[in-house]
């Protein structure tokens, strides 16, 4: 039984996580389940991320500091190389860790795995974005100490973070030492060892979803700074360079103390610690506060001494401002995010607690990406590598268009950015246009098995599909003029090369040797997913150049220019699409996967006990290639993603096809089934795969929550409700709503932004509730009506049918 | 155009290599194709193999000595790894270098880049196994030097290599110097230095036929021992152990002086290094004769110390016996493999000449295998990394099996030894049975890339086929019901369990995700030479086992005890064979490679210029694989080795689709092309495609014959006379022939055993005269006329209709 048929998750253990609306909090503190909650109470900004490793370091599954796109480059040494597989791997670094504030009492050190905790409750609040923990500390002499400290990694200032420490002796008074550390473990003990190949304690040697890891030192040290005065007052800065990808880094603190009892401070550095302890002659009930401002900037070629002067200014700029400004900043950063994106569930506490949860990994992995993409895990860990994939295009751009359209259309700059790479890649494959990297993170192609990588050449539709989203979504015709369209046609000139008319005569077009999304099929003819996905594409292409040509000659004589684009190409990816081959079998009435998925074996799933699962980590590639199994459901995610173009029975037969067949190996499955449930109807089944993404991390059902979070998972999980329960469909002109409240709740609301209004979608157990917030409103669809949701008016959409 | 489709060539330079029927001559020294000639003019006997790399040392493409099955491991990183890929590289080492014996005349060296040579020849000579080296050197003094030189590893002592170096003064006294060493090179540097990766001078980074590179140390110095006198008289053995595979070598010499003049002798050992050194006073007309016997013994297991003594007693036995007797023991065997395994072509004197160059390479691949198999480069150097694959199952044992019965049982008996490894690896790719791996050494997998390698489960029926072929022609029922019938078991399991009956009511039995010999195309379904092998597979099994049961039941029992076998899988195995599936397309009444083949775009042939082939160094195995195009013909081999179950008209037809789409890029292709096209009737394409196939290392037309003899090739070359032009074909219970002397030529003669008696086969332009040599004779079939070529009897067979 694949774990995809067994009872979904219900929510975390609520005594020790008791259920809160707008917090995750833990009441004990278990040493066994560390990766996990490392990764739950991490911060983050998408820019920077921190994992909630406890301030006394030791203890941890891994600690992690990571900056987005801030990597590694080593030789991909392929055990048996042929032309053009790809050469250059990427690695995100786990930067010099600055979370680090150890503390003594009577030199007794704090450490959380022996300590006698009268009090222990971490928490992280998703309308503050602080990661707090109080605890209250009986040392080994029996002394009675409060420990509060907080962590919050800037959503205003990308390269801030700033943590609290305070200490309060209760019962009498001592010597007391806090030592705050910004510590390089790149060659450490518990770090990385082996290059390339994907190892984990305890796990698989084979398990390709873990981090490379390093053999040698990779970040070389290159600056050290250091202005504190006697009280520890001042800026203390570290530069690194990457040795092989050459990029660039310095990392920094700045201290302020407080407190009314005497202290006095020391600073050291070395290549890889810098450390500034401080001496307290502690008394009691004598609050000592400290406050650690912390900054990291990251280049690829700016000098170390540069980035270190940038440092600097940010620490300074910090002091000045203050953590209660700084508190203040963060809060409304965050304030903007819920009122755009949160998603309110009544009926159901813990399912509300867990919605936010997802949503609040959404704003910390897309909130400062700038121009980087988001990567599988986010800033949350090193997982995958911390290589950027598809996920983000069709699982959270969908997201960003309609709450925070500027995030999406960065996301968008980013792979425009990569056109270029894309280029060369294409040629290396021997095709025209681009061809965008399976896995990348400087925009060459990383990924060293092409069979589950390169061949998945549906990436290219895929970023189509998002940069259509978000111009549906806007409007914005001139992120069109200037980026859009260059996408467009070298991912359309792709299509139109890879493919090929069929010499029998039928004049349909295939597109062979492909891989879809679900990875336990590979190296294909015809992959329904990539045909449907491709098919849109060079339409869609087509339609939007020449609508560019029309509206825009200016723009579109520099697209020429650029792209040597010649009118006739549209044509010719018009006829591509006309033509395209989309499999269906007329016997069974569903779309095969691909030409020849119906002849496969049957999976044997009588004999596959639960410890087989996930497969790809128990089978060799070629027995699961060879037999009707699936990692998740490609058919299923087209019906999802191009859903106007499957009729309602279409998608009832082949969800019931695939659901049985599907492992739901892959985190991308289940927010996908649960979606395409809800619009066929099937009410108790999308309740249930809902749950199952919706606590995907929460209740760690993959088993790697400690690699990250699955950020694409926490995108699907916004789907789920509103193209799953809500039924919300974009067609470029309006969006119309197919409401099916589960049972289990007695209500659903969101908002949606379209082209600069907001609307409030209401779900009720008898439909949806549609009205107006803000701006000039929003075109809807409701059956043969057409209104426009604006200022006065309020629409209720009738619930759709359930089966 | 693909090279396959370019005139064939048509031999060597004859001004540089005179036309001799039984000698490979070289007249001058060219120091730009070294690579080629060190692999043209090596010796070997099928356990020990060295490289005709001057007695000098310095100018070599390689030094190369290789001992059948000598091999490092190392663990093989994958990229990106999964469940079941291979994990043990396994790489053939190249061992000390015995054949250095340098010499100085007034302390200046002979080196033959630099040297005035008044006279050089060079040749190997195919009746006596012997390279000679003549020379009349000038030295920089002036004075006129013969050196001659011979080389032997001799045929009838495994372990033993015999060397000769007779150095006259023709003009004046000079003192003489002879260096003869013992070199270790494996940390030398001219010698490998990465793992893993297949790197070579001036050639692509990612050709998959080189050999693997060591980048540390392989063998690690044990034992030395030296016995010798001042007259340099007595053993030096130098004893090395594997570092990871753990295997033992010992090699050494011994030295015999004989000259008039006088001499002294020193001797130095090293841990790389053993070097006696002859200081000589040489007169005029004085002949210096060194005999160097040379001794190698290896083993898996048996410590060092006891293989120095192996090499001691090898080496004084050989003193014992002398140069004299050796020669005629060499002599001696090969006369016994001409009067078995020669091919007279009378008509063509090049052809002789190369025909018998490829007769002596299999000669000195398989004659002294012992229970070994036969690499792909057989000993003549490290390319494939020394693997076995299926080559020698199909390519030689055929030719062994009509020629030297004994050889190719041992090979068979070598497969049958594997069985334990192959059931471990069934179960580790999910199946029943028995899988032999795609490459090996010792028995594991080794191939890294699977689509092209552990995907190709053919290797399967290829052993089957080569066990059939044997027991056909020999009627060894003894092996059968030893090793043969556990061999027949445990692959007839795979296929049973591999394969699977289509849902769809045809009843059909279909083989999925394996890939076929041509590995342009790759992971496909139904690949027809697959699908017709394994049918063949599970037929003999059976029929044989069910005979077995019969003939014999105390071996049956065994067997049954053995592999646990029930009667009822017999039925099961016949079950699949009657059921299975075998593409046929009605509408181009041709056999498709596999069922999606004819779906495939067509290949760009006017677009792809002769310096994009072989195509795998220029195109990513996905644009490959997306192509109709082939690196060489499944189909048409299937119908070579399955040749009843064929039409003419179908043979014609799929001949004529897949010859021109046919790269010819694998060298196992050529003359699996000459076969099918003599037998179809293409009497001047046969002849082109033999001489592709005859002068395939001569002419180096791959280009790579400086990595080694092309042995399957070799076979090739006796199949393309034998099955192509006789055309014979062994269908259990006799011989039948299809006879077609190419028009060029007025006669081929060759013998043939089968159960023990001979028979002459003669070519001639009207048919083919088959007369009895020895034994009872041998049963024919012309016709509907059943005949025995016994005493007495000559039988005549019409000429085959050309087209």
């Amino acid at each position: 039984m694949a774990s995809n048929h067994l009872p979904p998750p219900s929510g975390l253990e609520s005594h020790r996580f008791p259920v809160e609306p707008w917090r995750l909090v833990e009441t004990e503190y278990h040493s066994d389940d560390l990766g996990h909650t490392e990764t739950l109470f991490g911060v983050g900004n998408g820019y920077l991320g921190m994992r909630a490793n406890p301030e006394e370091g030791r203890d941890a599954h891994s600690h992690g500091t990571f900056i987005n796109g801030f990597h590694e480059t080593w030789e991909i040494q392929h055990a048996e190389n042929a032309f053009g597989f790809a050469k250059v791997g990427q690695t995100i670094v786990n930067v010099p860790d600055a979370k680090l504030i150890k503390l003594y009492v009577d030199d007794e050190p704090l450490l959380l795995a022996d300590a006698d905790l009268e009090h222990y409750e971490r928490s992280i609040d998703f309308r503050t974005g602080y990661l707090t923990r109080d605890l209250l500390w009986r040392t080994p002499g029996g002394k009675r100490i409060h420990v509060r400290s907080t962590r919050m990694v800037s959503m205003a200032e990308r390269h801030l973070a700033v943590m609290t420490f305070e200490v309060t002796l209760l019962d009498e008074a001592a010597p007391v030492v806090i030592s705050s550390q910004l510590l390089n473990r790149q060659d450490g003990e518990d770090e990385y060892h082996v290059v390339g190949a994907a190892l984990g304690e305890g796990n698989p040697e084979h398990d390709p979803r873990k981090a490379s890891e390093f053999e040698q030192r990779v970040l070389r040290p290159t600056t050290r700074e250091d202005s504190t005065d006697d009280e520890g007052s001042g800026d203390v800065i570290l530069g690194y360079t990457c040795v092989n990808s050459g990029m660039t880094l310095a990392c920094g603190y700045h201290h302020h103390v407080d407190t009314a009892s005497h202290f006095a401070a020391t600073t050291e550095l070395g290549d890889d610690l810098a450390k500034t302890v401080f001496e307290i002659a502690g008394e009691p009930n004598v609050p000592i506060t400290i406050t650690k401002y912390v900054a990291y900037h990251t280049s690829t070629g700016v000098p170390c001494e540069e980035l270190a002067d940038r440092c600097t200014r940010t620490l300074r700029r910090a002091v000045r401002t203050g953590v209660d400004e700084l508190r203040n900043e963060q809060v409304g950063t965050l304030d903007r995010f819920w009122a755009s994106a949160d998603i309110e569930i009544t009926g159901d506490d813990t399912a509300q607690q867990a919605m936010r949860w997802n949503l609040f990994q959404l704003a910390q992995a897309s909130i400062k990406t700038q121009e980087q993409g988001i990567a599988a895990k986010g800033v949350t860990a090193g997982g995958y590598d911390g290589h950027y994939f598809w996920d983000t295009e069709v699982y959270v751009v969908p997201f960003l268009a309609y709450t925070d359209p500027i995030a999406a259309r960065k996301l968008l700059r980013f792979r425009w950015h990569m056109l270029d790479a894309a280029r060369r890649r294409a040629r290396e494959l021997n095709q025209e246009g681009g061809l965008f990297p399976w896995r990348t993170i400087n925009g060459e192609e990383a990924s060293a098995y092409y069979a589950a990588g390169t061949a998945q050449y549906h990436i290219n539709a895929d970023v189509v599909f998002a940069l259509a989203r978000y111009l549906d979504a806007t409007g914005d015709v001139e992120f069109l003029a200037d980026e859009g369209a260059e996408i467009l046609t070298e991912t359309a000139r792709l299509w139109n090369d890879l493919g090929f008319y069929a010499t029998n005569n039928s004049g349909s077009f295939h597109i062979h040797r492909v891989t879809g999304p679900d990875e336990y099929t590979t190296v294909v003819n015809d992959n329904l997913y990539t045909n449907v996905m491709a098919r849109f594409n060079l339409r869609y292409a087509a339609r939007t150049v020449r609508f560019l040509a029309e509206w825009n000659p200016e723009a579109f004589a520099s697209l020429q220019r650029r792209t040597g684009l010649r009118l006739g190409e549209l044509d010719d990816w018009d006829a591509a699409a006309d033509a395209m081959f989309i499999p269906y079998d007329e016997r069974s009435e569903i779309h095969p996967q691909d030409t020849a998925f119906l002849d496969l074996e049957p999976w044997d799933w009588k004999g596959t006990g639960l410890d087989k699962y996930p497969l790809l980590l128990h089978f060799h590639p070629l027995v699961i290639y060879r037999h009707q199994v699936l990692k998740q459901a490609d058919v299923v995610l087209a019906m999802y993603l191009r859903s106007p173009y499957f009729t309602a029975e279409q998608k009832r037969r082949n969800f019931d096809f695939y659901d049985p067949i599907t492992t739901g190996d892959s985190s991308l499955s289940a927010c996908v089934q649960g979606i395409v449930a809800a619009q066929v109807g099937r009410d108790e089944l999308a309740h249930d795969y809902f749950e199952r993404a919706l606590y995907l991390d929460i209740c760690d059902v993959h088993g790697n929550t400690s690699d990250g979070v699955h950020i694409a998972n926490c995108g699907g999980v916004w789907a789920a409700i509103v193209h799953g329960f809500a039924g919300m469909i974009e067609d470029g002109l309006a969006l119309s709503f197919a409401p099916r409240l589960p049972t289990q709740w007695s209500g659903v609301r969101f908002r949606v932004h379209r082209h600069g209004s907001t609307m409030q979608v209401e779900l009720t157990p008898d439909g949806a509730q549609l009205s107006h917030v803000e701006g000039i409103g929003v075109p809807v669809k409701d059956g043969e009506v057409e209104i426009v949701v604006e200022a006065g008016v309020t629409h209720h959409v009738a619930r759709a049918p359930s089966e």
